[in-house]
Order: structure tokens, then sequence, then C-alpha cells
């Protein structure tokens, strides 16, 4: 048997995963077919079964690395120092969550967000990959809990609501946001930025 | 045959599309099967085929009706006069969302979330529904920029920004938030009222 390097074994899965998440987005998990994804990915059926046993697996395996992925990126932006402000940090996040696979475009337009619309009605029907996206929403709300803390303790934002309601609010306007872009034609992404500048801009008095 | 009326008929309906949305709302619209409604309605397939030809024309009625439901609180919220601030707008509609379907219950939580997401991914591989969605967004896009124009109207919304971004950015809010209704431990929906009253008071300078 021909030897076959680690880096040869990881590429193609790779391959296997991008191709199957093509499809998923595409098609949803349910009425994607194995053969669809081998299709997609140009290889036969030996070899992907000897990456995943099944659909099952694969679906598993994609399932698990976006919500990874995504958690990962709300967590590092929270993670700067000094935080930016929510619009500045909303459509950061909303930018890295598009760009995070730059193979699953068709033409301009990012697919990743059907992907992440699918995943969470997977998570739905499957006790768990409920559980994994609970995990990782707790983590992600705990960050942005301490964000919205030290908007508080700066005094730029009013202290006497509880930070993890703020929190919610800021990672449910990316959520929505996301939601948009993959149901509806191209959004302008700057629009949320914009949208909840001018949200911010509430507070003060009216004018006169 | 016996006569039967329009009411009897028209509850009927009622019965099979509530049945078969809570199923769908479970498991997704292609994990179930019409065996699974037929249990869940308690009813032969010769009784709910004579109201829908099978599986898709279920679906397609289900979606039709969701998404025309949905439109019609984001329309009617805007329809008051005078329109209620951004907190108190979003939390509104979210709230009348969640008491779409009072059948629809598991315990004190409404599945109607679920659903929504379910069809949401519907949307994703018909075309008919695709249209039949962005349509109903493009509507609600434009009477929620009404409000906002009237916001920036009234000087209490700074008016450099398009209208169509921040009537986008709420719309998101309600959109997330009900995502994170369905996808986690029950979430208190005022804290999205509270969350987005935070971030309105950012506006104003910071004090000291």
């Amino acid at each position: 048997m021909a030897r076959v390097s680690q880096e040869h074994l990881d590429a193609r899965r790779r391959q296997i995963l991008d191709g199957a998440a093509l499809c998923f987005a595409r098609n949803g998990f349910h009425a994607t077919s194995m053969q669809d994804v081998l299709k997609e990915v140009g290889l036969s059926a030996g070899a992907v079964y000897r990456y995943f046993r099944g659909k099952d697996e694969l679906i598993t395996a994609i399932v698990s690395e976006v919500l990874a992925d995504i958690g990962e990126i709300f967590e590092s932006a929270a993670r700067q120092s000094p935080p930016p402000p929510p619009d500045v940090l909303v459509v950061r996040v909303l930018a890295e969550v598009l760009d995070l696979r730059p193979g699953m475009r068709e033409g301009a337009r990012s697919s990743f967000p059907r992907l992440m619309i699918q995943v969470w009605t997977e998570t739905l029907r499957d006790e768990e990959l409920s559980a994994l996206i609970g995990d990782v929403y707790a983590k992600v709300r705990g960050s942005w809990m301490a964000i919205v803390e030290g908007y508080q303790e700066a005094g730029v934002m009013r202290a006497d609501i509880p930070a993890d309601h703020v929190a919610r609010t800021m990672i449910a306007m990316v959520q929505g946001f996301a939601a948009q872009y993959a149901l509806f034609d191209e959004v302008p992404i700057e629009a949320l930025r914009d949208g909840l500048r001018a949200l911010m801009s509430m507070g003060r008095p009216a004018e006169g």
C-alpha cells in the first residue's frame, strides 16, 4: 500500500467537508444525498467512506466545525483591547463570519450564512448537537457580557440593565443580519453598523 | 353523501395544518413523513389527502401562512400611531410572533420560532417560496423605514443614516432573538427591550 502523508489525508478530508458543506448549504442536510456529495467533491464512494462512515458522521463533523468557528469569531472579537463600541463590534463579527469559508462563495456572495441556518435546524432535532450549540452560546454570551460591563463601568452605557440582556441583543443582531444575508438579495453589511449607530444616538435628549 | 358544512371543512383543514406544523417544527420538513403527520393529527390518509394532495402541498400551505402571519405582525406594529420607540416596538413584535399559534406550545414554550427557522431553510431551496419571503420582507422593510423616518423627522434619531439600514437592523434583532428562543433554553423576551434600551443610551456623551 502506498504511503500517504498526513498532509494529504488532511487535505482530502477538508475537500470532502467543503464540498459537503456546499451541498448542505444549498439544499439542507436531509434533502442532500451522499450521491450529491460524491458528485460535488468528485470522489468515489470508497474514497469518501474512508473518512466518514456515512452522512450522519459527515453532518456531525460539519455542524461541530461550524459552531466552533462561529464561536471563536465571537470570542476573539471580545478579546480585543480596548473593546470597540457595539456598532463596530457587531459588523466586524458579521464580516468575519461571512469570510469564514472563502471556498463557499457563489459569485461574490458567501453561502456560509445559509449553512449556518441549516446548522440551526439540525441542532433542533439532535440532543447532542443542541447541547453543543448551547455550550458555544453560553461561552459567547459570557465574553460579550464582559464587554458590556466594560461599557457600563466606563460610563458610556447606562448601568442599570443586566449586561446579559445587552449581550443577547447584540448577538441577536448579528444572527438576524446573517439570516437576512442568507435569505434575501445581497445586503450591504455596513447597514448593520449604521443601523445600530443610529439607534445608539437615540439616548440623546430630543433637541430644541 | 353527507353534507358537510364549510365550517367543518375549514376546521378540519386547520387541524391538519396545525398538526403538521408541530411535526415540521420538531423535525424539519424533510425528515418528517406523511405518516408522522397522520399520526399527529389522528386522521386517516384518505381524510388528509382530501385537503392536501401531498406533503409538498402541505409544506407550501404552511410556509405561505407563516410568512403572511409574520409579515402582518410587523406591518400592523408599524401602523400604530404614534409609533412606539424602537425598544418597545421590537419586543412587541417578538411577543406577538411567539403568541401566533397558541396551539403550538410545549409547556409554556412556543414552538413557533422553530417552525420559523424551518421555513427559512425551506425558502432557500424553493424559488417560489424564496420570492414570497422576499416580497414579505420588502413590504415590512418599507413600513419600518417609514417609522424610522418618523424618528428622524422628530429629531430623536440622527438623520444622516439611511432609514433602510436602521429598519434592517431592527428587523434583524427580532429575527435573531426569535432564533435564540428556538435554539436555547427559555430566554426572557424583555431582554431584547432592555438590551436595546441600554444600547440606545450610548449616544449620550460620556459623563464626567
